[in-house]
């Protein structure tokens, strides 16, 4: 992409109502755009981001035996009173009202309109397990917005819904998802470890966060140092290895690690004082278990081996998009800006003509932006006169993992300068070892 | 995909409340699901198709240099007041209070916040031409919605916004958008045909709506034949090229192509009775060029060459991908079910193992499901038991372009029926050769 033909609008201030750095960072990179109190429009670098994150989530789901729906973002109040949630709700819920007076609400969460869709279909325990998921926008209306797309009031979300036929089988539904997100936030880039919560509004007796450590983090946490160094499950993970999915929860789930919210201190002091992590983390997924709670309450039924109707055991799997977008920001930037870590960066490459209009930084950019883009790389290429010290502060501000940097002098000599934005190291490569150097 | 792991629910019966044949053959193949009046969940196979859709008109967006954002689904009121659209919008749109008693509502489209995006950085005039388009669900509150997901409330909508410095300007954009629409929608299978159109409620001087020709289309269209044979830009089109797009343009403008509402009976009669061509359309987009309309009154201005701040020219594109959906169903089906174009079809071959738990079968289909994977087909292979018209009914119902069918005597013989979904005919073909009777 030619930034000539890209609209990357950058601030040069830093907006005062942006109170968190990925707030001020999205901002000033022209990833996102106030609309109102808590909502937002993600511009083209912010909707890049928030794809390939949408991305690795979708592939992960599917890889764990989830199938992908769209249900839409307005309800009808009815379901919601089925289950008791309608006035259970409270003022987050955004109720509407339509032409022909009909209550409808804009969706918080799907646990409703999942088991509706669910018993209108499934008869028989044969169909079981079941999970399916959806990315889609939900709308929360809270007091106080902010932070961004931190906690915005219309926000993306990967919501997954799983159905079995007893605990047992619930219980390796809730395994899956419970690798599929180590395997998620891994693949993000991030450092992700689960720790148990408490289940909240959605009610239910197991449950863990998956929070990511960052020092800017919103909440404070407690972990063993060992998670830093454990193992992610493989791609070639089987997913149907029941005993292997438990195996793999046991060993990221003894190690001692507690939000502040869950926190025990006697468990914390029986630590040796060199393992303990007291750090600052940011919640990006939350895992729920819940049982039979809205499958009773709605009739959600399905017929057992012994032909008796029971109700189904259900959880429930979340991932906001947009959120952890802003987290990975959190967890990775510097004073320039931001620093993507390469599986979520919205371009690979960001090539900066540092003379456009000179024969020969014309000439070798172009060979260069065709030969990376012939090379599977996603470029940006800075083709628009300005000073080089702001060409300079707009690439280390977009946090793209690479620069390559061609000046008059070096275009003349078949040379271009090869910058890492996460260490900042700068070397001068023949223009023919410029892809080479990349991808390795 | 196993459809043993794949979310079919498929109906038996028509539902009743269908009355057209998409919104019957979208529910009975499981495609999709009505929540409540006009709001509808994508169900996997649904999903799939929706995605593929989303995809080209993206890429041909993308290629015509549109940049893709994505914009909230509710907005704030104080917006469309400044457009003046708030109080004339009537009831058609979702009007919401917050909990701070702050009026929003569920946009139905987006000039007035791309407008808001717009002025909010762009400055100059060297900033056009620009294009914004994003992929997001729309909600109308029609009175009596039906036809499903043709005619839904809740709808996912590409909407796309040009801003120019002048009326040519703007004209060169539009005829950008005229030309990417051509190739979409011949790229989904379909064949439409440009008409001009009213301006309706948007308002401007300059619009056309795309028809494609289906014979249980809502409306009557009027057109020469000659459309019918009309070449398409090709992929190498260059959108730079403001003369060979006036040229395409004018090329597709000028043989007589009126819906009902704007027909025209003199010009009509003045056709060769041979070259009429009086048949049922559907609408799937719709193009305005509206100059200064929102420009003017949210004040969007540029400074322009002579220094002086003058309003942008503004226009607006339209497909909606659900609709689109189904339109294809509308222009491609017969008594047995739906008949995918290939571009847009979930899946590019059913793979029907008649007897699933016979050594011979199960080892071949499980051998042409490896194979045909690899070979970049996606495949969806029916592993459950179930009786032949049963199978092979689902198979036709869900209308993917291929199916191979592999029976107990055929696997001993290392054979396999290869069908093709359009024309029906059936061939039996070596194992070894189906892959490549697929890929010819």
């Amino acid at each position: 992409m030619r930034l000539s033909r890209y609209f990357l609008p950058i601030l040069k201030e830093t907006p005062r109502e942006a109170e968190i750095i990925s707030h001020q960072l999205m901002l000033r990179s022209g990833m996102i755009r106030q609309q109102a109190a808590g909502l937002y429009s993600f511009l083209p670098l912010g909707k890049k981001v928030l794809d390939k994150v949408c991305a690795i989530i979708r592939e992960e789901q599917n890889r764990a035996g989830a199938n992908e729906i769209l249900m839409p973002t307005i309800q009808s109040a009815d379901l919601w009173r089925e289950s008791g949630r309608y006035d259970a709700y409270g003022e987050e819920m955004l109720r509407i009202t339509d032409r022909h007076k009909r209550d409808l609400l804009y969706g918080p969460t799907n646990e409703e309109m999942v088991t509706d869709i669910f018993r209108s279909y499934v008869r028989s325990y044969r169909s079981l397990p079941l999970n399916l998921y959806h990315i889609q926008w939900k709308f929360r209306d809270e007091v106080r917005p902010r932070f961004g797309v931190m906690r915005s009031r219309e926000f993306l979300m990967k919501d997954a819904y799983s159905f079995d036929v007893d605990f047992d089988a619930a219980q390796i539904a809730y395994h899956r998802m419970f690798v599929a997100y180590l395997r998620t936030f891994h693949r993000c880039g991030l450092q992700a470890i689960p720790m148990r919560a408490d289940t909240g509004p959605i009610g239910g007796n197991l449950s863990h966060e998956f929070i990511i450590l960052a020092s800017t983090g919103e909440s404070e946490v407690f972990c063993h140092r060992d998670y830093l160094d454990m193992a992610i499950p493989s791609e070639a993970m089987d997913f149907d290895d029941a005993a292997r999915l438990s195996s793999i929860v046991k060993d990221w789930t003894t190690p001692y690690a507690a939000t502040d919210e869950m926190h025990d201190e006697s468990a914390w002091n029986a630590i040796d004082e060199s393992q303990k992590l007291n750090a600052r983390g940011i919640e990006v997924g939350h895992i729920f278990y819940f049982g039979t709670k809205y499958s009773e309450a709605m009739n959600a039924v399905v017929t057992g081996p012994d032909g008796k109707e029971m109700p189904v055991h259900m959880g429930s799997y979340g991932i906001g998009p947009s959120r952890l977008v802003a987290a990975a920001i959190e967890a990775f930037h510097d004073d320039a800006g931001i620093v993507w870590p390469r599986s979520i960066a919205p371009f690979d490459v960001g090539l900066v003509n540092m003379k456009p209009g000179d024969a020969d930084c014309d000439a070798a950019c172009e060979k260069l932006y065709g030969e990376m883009t012939a090379a599977g790389l996603d470029v940006l290429y800075d083709d628009e006169e300005g000073r080089a010290g702001s060409k300079f502060a707009t690439m280390d501000l977009i946090g793209l993992p690479t620069q390559v940097i061609v000046g008059p002098r070096g275009a003349k000599a078949g040379e271009a300068e090869v910058k890492d934005r996460a260490s900042g190291a700068r070397d001068t490569v023949p223009m023919d070892n410029v892809i080479a150097r990349i991808m390795t």
